[in-house]
């Protein structure tokens, strides 16, 4: 246990195993909002547990989707309303996975709290409670709304629908979202007014009923593993250009204002390099990286299901296989667009191959790349006055879909204001925020909430 | 349960799920290895149960291996010899994986007996035992020993050494060693008088000291799944061929004698592309086929760990990704030369990828072909009088090195006289032995040793 009592509340929320991605896990993501739904109410919140309809898993089984949290905290119609999004499900995570401690114990080493969900985005919604509770020992300066869900790992299912039905309500007396699910480049604090979008595809293979012996099938059958392979060697070249035809058409070109932009922005790539242990960048300055990775497309190939994946040797022949593989979007790719790029090029490889097995390419519905007005007021404002310094100006790689969302349904000021640090291994082993950025970003939060207050 | 006594103890049998490759079984393992002992000290066997060394596993934990039977039937001096090996423990299988019964309880559906283990190799060793039982209400015409190890589908660890230690002594006076290991190719007895080797590969790529999210990652970086598609992508064609400079060359050629004896044998391809749901062979004839499976090398690849491999959708760059093949060996391929072309051939092909990133390529200790005198008088005596049917020669797709070990070693007669059927599916879903194979492989075990009594 931890005696300051923040990182006790950090601790006691890590605890919990909010896997959202697994239906097993389900009932833990609901208790997880529930205490959520506890903290705020001890903030004197009122607060609204929303029901959701029922998700239909791929085996055609339905499970309760967890609540979303729609809170109230104060009301002074003279004072501006200020919505906080934030989501209390994770990435699942084990320690065999390679983690140096159990994930879901938080524990401090060498002033990093390490645990999965510390910055991705617990650790975040907690600064954001803790700042409003510190605001309260005098009187909090606006007005606060807090929405929280518990499937953003998976896509926000359900969460669409809910901002349309509640927009006219909820959303109505709305001034600013805030988004706390970003992260700085370095200690200063950073300002995201633009993510990437992405499509997620699946590439199917069948070439038998059942998994065959390698031994007994080896070489007299068209393996269904040979033609993925096959396939996902086809989607990048070794210098990471996407093979795709036409998938480069949409993007933005680069203007000289712009470019100017990336060039103010303080990124240590020796740092990342080292926390990562990666031996190079495909890109040699910090400009090209932060480009590569906030205004032009990638693909990644994440891995195959169906084949064998456990350790040792198996000595099968995989009967259906599925490669899995993601792009990220740019303005003003299309999602839609993409789709039909990318599974038009997989069947017509395939067609090269003459293979007597059976493809199916599928996708999932994507979401857009989302980039706000970097002139408009409010953006500007906060740019100069928060936390003292200039904030650097940030497009994630990432995507956030709710943003986007957010924008198109409630045309309200949408930013992220994250605390996450620039080496936090969000999704990955050994997940941790710093205690200085969830310290100093509580710090954060107080001080936006009291400026915002003066606009 | 069954009412038939042979049944039920299969039914028994398959119950343990005594899988070798995960440690976290092997007391089931054991347990089934007591079972097995105590079966056989019901025939009047007396039985020794060996303790081997510990295994060391890839963490460095050391654990204990299962005992190693050797039992011994009567004693007459004046009879032959007979000595049966198998093998008690089985591959993995889940319900999950996509079976349509529970995997460990034995379930009978149109004359077949479905569960993991009853073809390979539980249902062929209760085969002996029973064949042994029956004979006994008379008087076993021959000696019998047996052998029966729990490692098998891992490389049968420890064994090798036993056999050398136990040459001049439990072997000094086995006339004949009969492996019941093996399938036929039709409703025919088959006798198995070759095998094929095999050399199994890792191919470990790492890119990063931890996966990494696609959306902050993509596309700035040399993605190791990138690397390990691209090799995996040049070990064969679309049309099976492999593609490692030099694999081919020590293939023994094909005779116009040789080529006869595929003639002889019954195989039906319709019934085995129906079973495993196949759209079509690479082979267009029985006879192309069964030399590709039998004199013909293959590689199969089987799958990559470290990557994404659950179902669903996962947004990671994987740090470290393991690809595992395996290539099939024929007489007179060596495994240590295949082993060098292979790693040679991958080191090569990366260097061409110019990628900073790390690979090691690592096998397994490999397995040579294994090939009997089809003139041997032994076998053609078998081969003209078993089960008053001329057997099927056959050389097996699979490997059974301990074949080739007791060969190496011992020096006597080796054969492979099982009675898997043609599709038994064993090391797929759906693993079977047909009601027909398990009581007519009874009694052809039965006739098998009375016609050894009178050689």
């Amino acid at each position: 246990t931890f005696n300051f009592l923040i990182l006790q509340r950090l601790k006691d929320w890590v605890a919990i195993e909010s896997v959202s991605t697994d239906p097993e896990k389900r009932h833990l993501v609901i208790n997880m909002m529930l205490l959520a739904e506890e903290r705020i109410r001890k903030l004197g919140g009122t607060v609204e547990m929303v029901d959701l309809d029922m998700q239909e898993l791929p085996n055609g089984n339905k499970i309760s989707l967890p609540p979303v949290i729609l809170a109230n905290i104060v009301k002074d119609p003279k004072k501006p309303t200020v919505c906080f999004y934030g989501h209390m499900d994770v990435q699942p995570a084990k320690i065999e996975d390679g983690w140096s401690t159990e994930p879901y114990i938080l524990t401090e080493k060498n002033g990093n709290l390490y645990g999965r969900g510390a910055s991705d985005d617990k650790g975040q919604v907690l600064a954001v409670l803790n700042a409003i509770e510190a605001l309260q020992k005098h009187e909090l300066p606006v007005n606060v709304k807090i929405l929280l869900e518990g499937m953003e790992e998976v896509g926000s299912i359900g969460l669409n629908t809910l901002v349309k039905q509640r927009n006219s309500t909820f959303f109505s007396d709305v001034d600013y979202i805030v988004v706390t699910d970003s992260a700085w480049l370095s200690n200063k604090p950073g300002i995201t007014y633009g993510t990437r979008g992405i499509c997620y595809f699946f590439v199917e293979i069948e070439c038998a009923k059942r998994d065959l012996h390698s031994g007994s099938f080896g070489g007299i059958l068209h393996e269904a593993m040979n033609d993925l392979i096959f396939l996902l060697n086809t989607l990048v070249d070794s210098s990471g250009h996407i093979l795709i035809p036409g998938i480069y058409e949409a993007v933005v070109p680069l203007t000289e204002k712009e470019k100017k932009l990336y060039e103010g922005i303080e990124y240590d790539l020796d740092q990342i390099m080292a926390k990562y242990g990666l031996e190079e960048f495909r890109n040699k300055t910090k400009e090209e990286l932060l480009m590569q990775r906030s205004r032009y497309p990638s693909l990644s190939i994440h891995g195959i299901e169906g084949a064998f994946s456990a350790p040792g040797a198996k000595t099968v022949i995989p009967a259906k296989v599925t490669g899995k593989f993601s792009v990220m979007l740019v303005p003003n790719m299309e999602p839609s667009v993409v789709k039909k790029q990318v599974t038009d090029y997989l069947n017509k490889k395939f067609t090269e191959l003459n293979s007597p097995n059976s493809i199916k390419v599928t996708s999932d519905t994507g979401s857009k790349p989302w980039l706000s007005d970097i002139n408009e007021t409010h953006l500007c404002y906060l740019h100069s006055l928060v936390f003292g310094k200039d904030a650097d100006m940030i497009r994630a790689g990432g995507t956030i879909p709710i943003a986007t969302h957010f924008q198109e349904v409630t045309r309200k000021s949408i930013m992220l204001l994250g605390i996450g640090g620039p080496d936090d291994a969000s999704h990955g082993q050994d997940e941790k925020i710093s205690r200085y950025n969830f310290i100093e970003g509580t710090k954060l939060y107080a001080a936006f909430l009291q400026e915002l207050a003066t606009v």
